[in-house]
């Protein structure tokens, strides 16, 4: 037995994605419980030419849209990058989630070695899909993912790893 | 054709690990073109209950060796955690990087659902292999790597993304 390309890219968006759901959800409670205004966390950064919070959450959101949609050879929905809220960035994930939880693992076949490309105006990439996935899809999205939590653990917000990891499935 | 466990789990630990090396390179590097003492990233934190420094690249280290030796049903080596320079962090990670480079994929071969457990005074958890890896190693590794590399960051290193993803290969 062995994992198919989606078993080795969605579940793991899906579950991670899950979790950060809860964890923004527990950054609102803290900074209601605290009497501040939880938007506050947008504009954070761990050092001033890093990505905001805001924008962290928006680049997991598309690392994993993205890479669902080249996995699947579709187009992803174009998301507009416009929240300016904790709720707003809440309903970014979860919309994120509703669109990866549409895919069917059959979507996904084909050569492992079929060439995934990205084209930005700084780079054009060509990987094959297993190293898409594994080096730089999965990569990007950890990377972002955890930024976030970093960036809500150094603004003070009670989470751990146990939130980061969520409830793993148990034999 | 899909990734064997193998697939899925050591080349992204080996390839991060050699990122991460080249992380910590650089991280020296800026300390002594500013003429401060490398070391002093060892005990940086994010948050004051958070762990430092060291202790992510340990944990980063232990997650890589941890999930290979679970997968082969093998025995790891104990490291000592006795790091206490960055010299000795990035002789920890070569080390992890040695030991991985040592095994072979049939020795990660046999049913995807087997039995994955895990014990520590704390908890027991008990996972199917493929949740071990997707939900479990690599989210746990990433989470450290990540974290590290937040924490240089933080401090002032002058990397940035494409050290941490490091040179992903091309078609």
């Amino acid at each position: 037995m062995s994992l198919s390309l989606y078993d080795a890219s969605i579940p793991t968006f899906l579950h991670s994605l899950r979790a950060l759901k809860a964890i923004l959800e527990k950054a609102v409670a803290h900074a209601e419980a605290r009497k501040f205004d939880p938007n506050v966390f947008l504009s954070m950064r761990l050092y001033p030419d890093m990505l905001p919070f805001a924008r962290q959450i928006q680049i997991a959101s598309d690392s994993a849209k993205g890479a669902a949609a080249r996995l699947s050879g579709t187009e992803p929905p174009k998301f507009e990058d416009n929240e300016t809220t904790m709720a707003d960035l809440i309903a970014r994930v979860s919309k994120t989630i509703d669109y990866l939880d549409g895919f069917k693992p059959e979507q996904f076949e084909g050569d492992d070695n079929r060439t995934i490309s990205i084209k930005t105006p700084r780079v054009s990439l060509n990987f094959t899909a297993v190293n898409f996935v594994r080096h730089w899809a999965l990569a990007n999205f950890f990377f972002h993912m955890t930024t976030a939590y970093a960036l809500l653990r150094h603004g003070g917000v009670e989470i751990g790893k146990q939130d980061f990891l969520g409830p793993v499935p148990q034999v």
